[in-house]
């Protein structure tokens, strides 16, 4: 048996409204909403009950007149007491001001409605940077744990860097990209985004600068900003970032690093040329600018294989170079790498190891199983497959109901479709109008805040279906700004 | 075919300085050791490659007659060329200068130590704080992910606060201990350290103060100290922290927090009595100070169940109970649990997606099959079993040869005895000796930095031949400064 989250039982003879009542003084009372805890709107209440509104305000009457609850001006429904407070010597420690008083910001609001929309159950999420659960391959998993090729699952601690057998076996998958890495000098992260937030704490000072083009995934996470580190664009072409701009955007700013995503860049898709990668290189090596090279995507070719990683033509030692499972086995896994110059991967996995001792060992021998066994390749072929389908799928969506209000570029692989629309939107009318009509976006304003012009469009996500009648009503509410 | 970490091959032709040579020529011309880098000491190399210091010698003479390295005055031995600078328009990036740049501290250098000894196959770990390998139950583990209940394994993103699945099955487990969390008011973190890492930064303001125990696992840890937190010490007894001490305690440094291990206490072993337990509740109530109650060890009693966790009697939701699958099924796992007021756990849940987007889905998977399959307490009563078998083992061998020269109590649970040597001792002398004769310690300063008197020794990780063979030595030592 477990305890599933509370639901109202409309079949019950008890009323609703005191069901309701019910639920929220035992939530009070067992100090789940603490003293000070603002109660959710009304609104949202009656969502989340899926009853009418005037149940909800029945129920709130009847706590607020058992003195539980109370209205403050400016602050919303609070609970005022728990009735143990008169049991207690004093009042209940004030929460709300701990939550207030964290070093850490919270997430950009954008990206929490983001992330609250996902957990709906009933929405079309066409903007998602993730594999269709129905592509993940979650039974061979199953199967590939289960079986075991030999002896190699620990489940103690690992090594600060990682698991030995993980690294060993990157090291050779990355040499079949042209990467020289040995082991030593690979950190196994609990996904790329960790791997930033290592960096973020570990090789700069509050107050520099890293240098993305625009636009950029590095925008929508916060991890940069959260350690007191600007953020600052270069502009970026067809074929990738512009070197030329590189050097003047690094004096301008002082900035002490460059991040960047050549292969099938998001969100837009683009693949940056060999001949403006080994530019970039002799930019950053003028410059003496090292380089985050995040190479998520870079097994997700859909037309041809991208050129080789910068990584790969780095004796120098400039590049950090970044890859991970999560676009290709499954986010859920959290296994990424960084590789680059032991000194630097010394101290990265030193703070790894304060934060959370390291990436889990299941996921780690997951990994190693799928690379070491020779059937990472297949699923990824397979996966390509997929995902063109998918891709040549929106494309023709898009052609028929977008050709006469916007653009588009045809993504070489990756997941993503970055829509340009011939006028700027209202962006957050159009994303909360969306919402309410069952339809996530990824609004272009997450990637360059001064856009308002893009939708990144995810051909990954969404079932066929869902994508067909998502964009199709989309059209619809796009058209209507007109 | 896997890339191993690169060794001397003994059998070669090629002299062991010319292998020398060149192993470290490649990392400097690949880029894993860039101009700047720090050569490792001479004595660190040949215990490395297990050859003479003058082999050693020889190779390192070699590269720096080729210009590729250089001794200088007070830094030791640096790359200084690695002849790309001369085709490259300028010098590599001083990734030193970056290592040092960033914002967060490195580790406590015993813990460093520590940690790198412990990457060691041969030595002997006398105060490890984990389950030996050979009572991780991996083949168990790998069975019951093979087989599946029945789909819930999900490769995606989890939840903002972790797997539902996970959280009612939680949420039913901690009510088998008296506490009533639904499962929205738990948070699933990458171990409980994660967890204490969301809160200092979190919850807390740089220039804070948390309170603990003295001794405690968390000066272990640098955690609330990297986000700009401080420590202070309260007193504790036989029967636990001595709750007179903290309204005094929290006023003189206006503290923000306790962190306390009522149950089977890290380094000490002590369990907090029912009476204490209800003292520290009032005083935490009268201060308004919220508590951070970690029950990591709760499970693993020897003798006879702790008195019932401090949150189950508190309805004022004054207590943010931490508990954990890392003491029990398998560090590795890195699964832990927050479970608190709701707004709490919310801020936790935001900063969380922040910093690594939620903790393995595998590992998730894992743990909540052993609960929700009732599995985990058969494995408990095991673990227990051997457990109290190693302890009373250990209780033996102190008694033949340490009763002339420390004294110890007998921990009802957990891992720990918490050695008092009659005098006190040089701590890192006796931990260095140690080290050399291959046995690993863990001095008492690491948990109070004033102790210079006790050591904390672990039943759990090493063999019973192993634990034997090392008290025996370390008898010896300790011995040698009286």
């Amino acid at each position: 048996m477990r305890y599933e989250e509370w639901q109202l039982d409309k079949s019950s003879p008890v009323p609703l409204h005191r069901q309701i009542y019910e639920y929220m003084q035992g939530k009070i009372m067992n100090g789940e909403w603490p003293v000070g805890t603002r109660i959710p709107p009304q609104r949202e209440l009656a969502a989340r009950f899926q009853v009418n509104r005037s149940t909800v305000v029945y129920a709130l009457g009847e706590l607020a007149a058992n003195g539980l609850i109370e209205s403050k001006v400016g602050q919303g429904t609070v609970v005022v007491n728990n009735t143990w407070n008169l049991l207690a010597a004093g009042p209940a420690p004030d929460w709300n001001r701990y939550v207030r008083a964290g070093a850490y910001p919270p997430n950009i609001q954008l990206i929490q409605r983001i992330n609250q929309a996902e957990a709906r159950a009933d929405i079309i999420r066409l903007g998602t940077g993730e594999l269709s659960p129905e592509l993940l391959p979650s039974a061979s998993m199953q199967e590939i744990i289960g079986k075991g090729s030999g002896g190699h699952l620990s489940l103690g601690y690992s090594e600060p860097k990682g698991s030995r057998f993980l690294r060993e076996t990157l090291s050779e998958y990355l040499r079949s990209k042209g990467i020289f890495a040995s082991p030593s000098s690979i950190l196994i992260v609990s996904g790329a985004l960790q791997g930033l937030q290592l960096i973020s704490v570990g090789l700069l000072q509050p107050g520099s600068t890293v240098l993305t083009e625009t636009p950029s995934y590095l925008n929508s996470i916060h991890v940069f900003q959260s350690a007191g580190i600007r953020l600052a664009g270069v502009p970026m072409d067809l074929e990738g970032i512009r070197p030329d701009a590189v050097g003047p955007a690094k004096r301008q700013h002082q900035a002490g690093l460059l991040y960047t995503i050549p292969s099938f860049h998001n969100p837009t898709g683009r693949v940056m040329s060999e001949k403006r990668r080994e530019e970039l290189m002799k930019a950053a090596a003028l410059e003496r600018l090292p380089v985050i090279e995040d190479d998520v995507y870079g097994d997700l070719w859909l037309d041809a294989p991208p050129p080789p990683p910068l990584k790969s033509a780095d004796p120098q030692g400039l590049v950090l170079y970044m890859g991970s499972m999560s676009k290709t086995l499954g986010p859920g896994l959290r296994i990424g790498w960084v590789a680059g110059p032991e000194p630097v991967i010394d101290r990265l996995a030193d703070i790894k190891m304060q934060t959370d001792y390291g990436a889990s060992s299941l996921s780690q021998y997951a990994v190693a199983e799928w690379l070491s066994t020779g059937r990472y390749e297949p699923h990824l072929a397979d996966i390509r497959q997929k995902l063109k389908l998918r891709r040549d799928f929106a494309l023709s969506i898009l052609q028929q109901y977008f050709q006469d209000m916007a653009t588009w570029e045809i993504p070489g692989g990756g997941f993503y479709i970055w829509l340009r629309l011939h006028v700027p939107i209202p962006v957050h009318q159009l994303f909360e109008q969306a919402l309410k009509e069952g339809i996530l976006l990824n609004p272009g304003q997450i990637y360059d805040r001064h856009d308002r012009q893009h939708l990144r469009l995810s051909y990954a996500y969404a079932s066929l279906h869902d994508l067909e009648r998502g964009l199709f009503r989309l059209a619809g509410m796009i058209r209507a700004y007109r």
